[in-house]
């Protein structure tokens, strides 16, 4: 059984908390936030606490706060030569005050409190100084049923850095897509299979192989005719990156 | 029953004729193309010509040939007052010979001849200049099982622009995660749940509502670690663009 205490009650917090609860192999010992409003609610089933003072023992500490509150709440604690750990993918491992045994349980994905998830597709990426830290850290996400990913600083940087671009960056082009579409009275919902499949694809592709349209093909006849049709100059300026982007991957001419 | 004639035999011809061959209510009369070698291999299942001179009657003619092809190809066939529709986003319904007549059945996906597809998720795009055949290429899309929509041109050009923004850009945003990743020793692999979420999300939420991340919450500190860590002048571009485009959209300040 390992015991967890979790601190912070945001979106990956609370996740945590309803995976942890209904994993036999764990036992959630304290839940701590700053302000404790929003999981009063779960008093009855964990022991609810916003006073650092009162923190107890367990196997390990997870802060599941805002990256810039990493350094300030770990010098906080009360606590010395525990297995402290963060959830983010930017923040130093170092942010951790050394008085603590240091560690980062980053889970690549994306939460918000009302989506559903199923920690089998939240591969978890695990550092911690020493090894038997790293152990318990990935007997912790074996046990939630999530794959688990030996990295070091740099490549969670590397990794944080791509997200943005196949998660944020990606759902801003749906976000176009939803904005052309509407704007002249077509429904962006047609769109959506299209966009499974997309995602789809890449899991046994790469997106090398997966690429197809105008950009690719070089057809110019298309691509003038879209560039025309853009009402919106800024979303013109991304059709032209993107397109030359695809043209660089693929060899072909510059626009 | 429904008799089609198909034209072509790259994507989207393969991927109708085999859903076709295998829905009752229609009949494949004849498959055409230019040149015979890749279809041979159905022979006894259905009769394949080369020579339009030989072109039986059908309910339908489908052209599913390269865009450039359309227009005198459609000439070329030697009918008249026949059902005969294209299958792309972008080529007028005016491009078919006037002769015929013209209509237009755009599937929404994105088909390429090694993946699978299953139509229930390939929403049929229809035009018709008269309602009748309108009602019948209804008909033949409902029978393989896809959504269809009734659009005009001006809808369908509008449908194509965006689907190349949330398919073929989305597809290079992955491609560069993946040149990220690989170039710093990380995984792609790792990133590939993020991917399939990041799809689902906005099958039940509005791009708008699933936004999350450094742009979205004005995090300069990440937004220059990031930009930092970049090697390519490239994606610092796109970087800096989308995450521009992210902020204008939810209301924060320009980079
Ligand atoms: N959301 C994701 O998709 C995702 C994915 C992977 C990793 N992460 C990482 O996980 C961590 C948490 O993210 P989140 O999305 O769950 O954040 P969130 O929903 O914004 O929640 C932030 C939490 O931090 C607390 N907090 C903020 N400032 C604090 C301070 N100075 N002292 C103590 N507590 C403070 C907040 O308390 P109040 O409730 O009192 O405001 C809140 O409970 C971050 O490091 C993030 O980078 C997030
Ligand atoms: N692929 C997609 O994801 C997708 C999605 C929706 C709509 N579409 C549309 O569907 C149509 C077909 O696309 P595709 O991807 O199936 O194309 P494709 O795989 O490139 O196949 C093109 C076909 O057109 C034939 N062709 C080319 N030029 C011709 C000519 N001058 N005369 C007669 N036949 C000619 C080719 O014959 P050979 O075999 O002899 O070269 C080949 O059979 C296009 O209008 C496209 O815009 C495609």
């Amino acid at each position: 059984m390992i015991s967890v205490t979790i601190l912070g009650a945001g979106n990956v917090a609370s996740h945590l908390y309803k995976v942890f609860s209904k994993t036999e192999q764990v036992f959630v010992k304290q839940w701590y936030n700053r302000s404790i409003g929003s999981i009063s609610t779960h008093k009855n089933e964990v022991e609810i606490i916003d006073d650092l003072l009162k923190i107890k023992e367990a196997d390990v500490y997870i802060l599941a706060v805002s990256d810039d509150a990493v350094k300030t709440l770990s010098a906080s604690l009360p606590l010395e030569n525990k297995l402290v750990v963060h959830t983010s993918g930017s923040v130093s491992l170092y942010d951790i005050d050394k008085k603590h045994r240091r560690g980062v349980f980053y889970p690549i994905q994306t939460f918000s409190k009302t989506a559903e998830i199923d920690f089998s597709n939240v591969p978890i990426c695990i550092e911690a100084l020493k090894s038997n830290d790293y152990q318990l850290l990935k007997k912790l996400a074996i046990s939630i049923g999530s794959p688990t990913k030996k990295i070091n600083s740099d490549q969670r940087r590397v990794l944080h850095l791509a997200a943005v671009f196949v998660n944020n960056f990606t759902n801003q082009l749906y976000r176009i897509g939803h904005e052309i579409t509407e704007s002249e009275g077509a429904e962006f919902d047609v769109l959506k299979p299209l966009i499974m499949e997309t995602a789809k694809k890449v899991q046994d592709f790469s997106p090398y192989m997966a690429q197809t349209g105008p950009a690719k093909r070089n057809d110019k006849k298309t691509i003038r005719k879209h560039l025309k049709s853009l009402e919106s100059e800024h979303h013109k300026d991304i059709y032209k990156l993107l397109t030359e982007s695809i043209q660089r991957t693929h060899g072909r001419k510059k626009l």
